[in-house]
């Protein structure tokens, strides 16, 4: 993309009503705008990124086995009544009446929606395990929305469903989205560690949230710092193996790690000192096993192969996927903005143009993106007749992890320059190796 | 994808609801699932059709130069009010009010939400053209939703909004706009036939509407013959070249084609005898341009580059992406079901194993499955313990445009039988062949 061509209205002051980093830098680096309290017009960056984050949701959840469909985002409050959570869901929930006059809601969760398809289609044992989930938009209509993206009132979320025969396989299901996050969110470059949570409304035994931790998160944290040291990496998953997907669960959720509404004090106690850390916490996503609590009000049963009907055992698990874009800036930017993870940034490098309008200059930043882009990646090229501050500055807001510089010395002796954003640190390249060396960072990733 | 491991529920009912053939067949195809009137729940195989519809559309657009980004779909009436839509809209606007009482809506269209971020970010001339875009869900409250995704009330819609100088620079995105959507449409399997419409409530002079010949349309249409004759092909479009989108533009559209709208006896009557034609169309797309209807109250003014402020000249674009879906079935089905054309289809080939839990079938169908996933290409192998005729059944429901049967006595000899579901002309080929084929086939579509 060049940027003369693209719509990226970064401000040049920073906006006031933004209290923490990421909000600041959204709105900074023209990624989104706010529409009314607590809602969100994503301009191209922002959409861009979103776009991005919700496709790595799609590919981790089809690899593991996950079977993506779509909700509409207004509901009939029939359903709701069935459940018996209409008149409980308080005014969180957003209800308006149709122009026939029947009672509406926007969707804030879809437990109950998913079972009515289960139970519409489903009777037997022989069509389960099932896992079905969707990416769409929600409403939360928070009393104070704040942060931005963070804690907006519409929002993008991925929930999933699973429908199992019994306990047993439904615990399998909750281990397989333990390790399908695990494997999503170190995609996006964040490490985000699984924590026991509490159950909330949702209600279940089993529960835990993902934190990823950084200083504006809304919950303290109290962890095992050996919790860190453990990553999934490259390892090879097959979501089938019910021993492998337990093991990776018991491994990453045996060291402790609460946040503050189930922390106990003794179990932290026996922490090795040196390993004792508390902080603060994002929470990015959350898996619930809840058994028959929707089955049985819903009448979700199958025919068990031997006589019987019985409810299935089910979870729901959730990950915010418009919230991500946040928690990814709170856990990775500097003081001159954003920093993208090679996984999820916009575009895969920026190439500045030190003199647009020099002959030897623009030829040498036009043949660089003509090269970046057959090489199957997206640059954004820098071409504006602008001031070199300017276009720096505008390269170190919006975040793009690599940047090939083009000036009029360099091009005279056949160099450009490669900056890392993260280190700031930069090597003078012949154009071709600096091509070379983005095509080899995003190998396996873009 | 395995169908033991898929969620289809293809109904062996015929649903009484249904009134046209598509609505019926993405019921009985286990597409859709009715959530409340005019609302429905996308299955698997129906989120899938429409993923690939909404990237189509999205790859069309970027194409032509234009942006991507997205609005929410709760907006705040202010604006409304501004623009002096807010009373006017009716009924079919959806309207509540947020839990601290401020009006609030879902969006029917977004005119007012782009020009917002328009007047909010672009003040120069030298920031022209622009056209930004969203792929969004609506909500129209329809009196008598009907025919499934064709009149839904929610529903998707691709809208996109140009944003120019002059009024000749916005007939050029007009223009532009004619050529992506004919472009679009083609890939889908679609002939579009272009339409002077009636501007409505949108307002403006110009205005060209889409429609699809089928008998089911809701509108009557008298047009040209010679007017199906002409298509995009594999033409190289330069969409920065004015005097090449507008010849496209007059050669789609200087012969007679009006719906009942805009109908003029007279000049019909001019058309050749042998090349009248009558009959119904359903809409799938409309462009506008409107000028400064939306610029001029909402303020959406730019330094025109010799010290004045000028509001900018708009128009806008709309695809009903959700609607596509039908459209589709309506114009490519037969009696035992939908004919995916094969830009659209869900999964690219059908393989049949005539006699699960034979081993020779079950190796042959294995293996094909194996080599036609390693080619990038998505089959959805019926690995079910069903009868022959269960599995024909639904793979002629389904659509998918080629089928691969596997069978015992076949596969003795060393073949498989490939099968064009819209010609229904079976081959004998050995699997590697067959295999080729069907990679031939989607060179350049998947």
């Amino acid at each position: 993309m060049r940027l003369s061509r693209y719509f990226l209205p970064v401000l040049k002051e920073t906006p006031r009503e933004a209290q923490i980093i990421s909000h600041r830098y959204m709105l900074q680096a023209g990624m989104i705008k706010q529409a009314s309290a607590g809602i969100y017009s994503w301009l191209p960056l922002g959409f861009k990124v979103l776009r991005k984050l919700e496709n790595i949701v799609h590919e981790e959840q089809v690899r593991a086995g996950h079977i993506p469909m779509l909700m509409p985002t207004l509901q009939s409050a029939d359903l709701w009544r069935e459940s018996g959570r209409y008149d409980g869901y308080g005014e969180e929930m957003l209800r308006m009446k149709d122009r026939h006059g029947r009672d509406m809601l926007f969707s804030p969760t879809a437990e109950e929606m998913f079972t009515d398809v289960f139970r519409s289609h489903v009777s037997s044992y022989k069509d389960l395990p099932l896992t079905l989930y969707q990416i769409q938009w929600k409403f939360r209509d928070e009393v104070r929305p704040r942060f931005g993206v963070m804690r907006g009132r519409e929002f993008l979320m991925k929930d999933g469903y699973n429908f199992d025969l019994t306990k047993e396989d439904a615990l399998h299901a909750y281990n397989r989205h333990l390790v399908s996050y695990l494997r999503t969110y170190e995609r996006m470059g964040l490490q985000a560690i699984p924590m026991r949570a509490d159950s909330g409304p949702i209600g279940g035994d089993y529960t835990h949230e993902f934190l990823v931790l950084a200083d504006t998160g809304e919950s303290e944290v109290f962890y095992d710092s050996a919790v860190t040291d453990i990553k999934m990496g490259q390892r090879d998953i097959d979501f089938d193996d019910v021993a492998q997907c337990q093991a990776v669960m018991e491994e990453f959720t045996s060291l402790y790690a609460r946040t503050d509404e189930t922390h106990v004090p003794d179990e932290f106690a026996k922490v090795p000192e040196a390993n004792k850390r508390t902080a603060r916490g994002i929470e990015v996503g959350q898996i619930f096993y809840f058994g028959t609590t929707y089955s049985e009000p819903l009448g979700a049963v199958v025919d068990d192969g031997r006589g019987g009907q019985v409810p299935v055992h089910m979870g729901s698990h959730g990950i915010g996927v418009s919230r991500l874009l946040g928690a990814i800036i709170e856990a990775s930017h500097d003081d001159k903005g954003i920093i993208w993870p090679e996984g999820v940034t916009p575009f895969h490098v920026g190439i500045l143009n030190m003199r647009t309008g020099d002959d030897a200059c623009d030829a040498a930043s036009e043949d660089i993106y003509a090269k970046i882009t057959a090489a199957g990646l997206e640059p954004l090229y820098d071409d504006r007749d602008e001031r070199a501050g300017t276009k720096f500055g505008t390269m170190d807001m919006i975040g793009l992890p690599w940047r090939i510089t083009v000036g009029p010395r360099g091009v005279k002796n056949g160099v450009v320059e490669l900056t890392s954003r993260r280190t700031g640190e930069s090597e003078e390249l012949s154009p071709e190796v600096a091509i070379e060396r983005i095509v080899e960072i995003y190998k396996g990733i873009a």
